[in-house]
């Protein structure tokens, strides 16, 4: 399934994307695309530099995002471990963040994602094990 | 080395963990021990719950600062990458987070640590690679 | 459930253990010990040390009987993913590997292990997560 | 730097390769490409399905050389942790290995892989961290 431009609008209306600073920009069909534009409280030890748990966050959630958009609507996910990998410092925001679902099975899914700076250069890396949790009947 | 109490205070006030609710109680020797008492802005989707990045992040920071504890004075990091598993929803807060050094080199430094829940229960597990960085000379 | 002697002498009577040099010493109530003498074919490209692929073996392999022991009679298991770090060079065999289960729900088991030489330093430390296949029906 | 035929040849007429069953078809400029025919020794549990550690270390081997490729002649390396994900069961050789290097720095190196069996479908997913290790001065 695709989050329709509603869908994506509610979805980013929540306390914990203003306080990082965190935008989904589109989800569908295994797939994720977001930004980030850092809250200069997320940007700790260094100025302009989002701490290495907020990156976390962004790919975290987009492929929790993309996880969720291989099954029907209404189905829940949950991050079952992540790796992420640290390429270079991210200094240079905003920073898009880009996932897919490798593989699938019927109740888990792989998925592997990046962040790039603005000048494009790769600061973070990570793949992903979810599992999938059907709608509740009614 | 060991953080003082006046270190670790300097330490915590910081934006970063005021955001999120994070408060590191003791670093020394390759260890460390931080607490995590959610702020309601962090505990989304799930009302209560800390988002997964957020449990991250608790993980990440203090790890970091156990692996700058390994080294003299003045030593900094970077994280180079990070497994983390969620082993159960993480409904019962404050999370208690201990980090300790298996292993070290030079210059890198192998860190275990995990997140437990207000019952005891494990709520999240971390292994994860540091780079570190002597002090500048003057 | 605990593997009995029989067990664990049918289990090692295997051509991939034979081949590198493993042998499972117990497995029971999700916790696996086993040892590697390995052979001279699996060392290599540096004579005496065993390739980071036979150590990852011993890790994974000890790690699914753990996982195993979890369930009862007849449970299977598949690896979903694993984590390694490779701590130090591998030169002074014969090789520990101990592994724990950490968290467990009713199909997915997480688990620790990790592998000292023989003077009790540690050379790799994994962390994996497993499926549970229940035993087939008759 | 890239590998020649003959570097190939002479990397490909090792013990380890030979009990398991891998060829190394091409190395250069960051990125690797492998075979698997797995012998029969190393199919177990599941008969013509290779053990987990087999798949891993088909990843990490093909990885390494990658790796390498990215220095200068004489440059060694070693693995500091990787992250493996088995993406489905294994059935089908022979298994097509393709790794790539997607971001470095002067001493360490990230890569991807992936291994494919003959069908084309995936069967396991790694991301790994190396260091380099310049050549010894004569």
């Amino acid at each position: 399934m695709t989050f329709t431009d509603d869908q994506l609008a509610s979805l980013n209306a929540n306390p914990l994307y203003h306080a990082i600073g965190i935008h989904v920009e589109a989800v569908g069909e295994g797939r994720g695309r977001s930004m980030l534009r850092p809250e200069a409280a997320v940007c700790w030890p260094t100025q302009g530099r989002p701490h290495g748990g907020i990156l976390f966050t962004l790919l975290d959630t987009t492929m929790a995002f993309a996880a969720i958009s291989n099954g029907v609507a209404g189905t829940g996910c949950a991050t079952v471990d992540c790796n992420i990998q640290y390429t270079a410092p991210a200094d240079h925001g905003p920073f898009l963040c880009e996932v897919d679902t490798t593989s699938k099975t019927s109740r888990t899914v792989f998925i592997r994602g990046q962040i790039k700076d603005r000048n494009g250069s790769l600061v973070a890396l990570a793949q992903a094990t979810f599992r999938l949790m059907p709608p509740r009947q009614p």
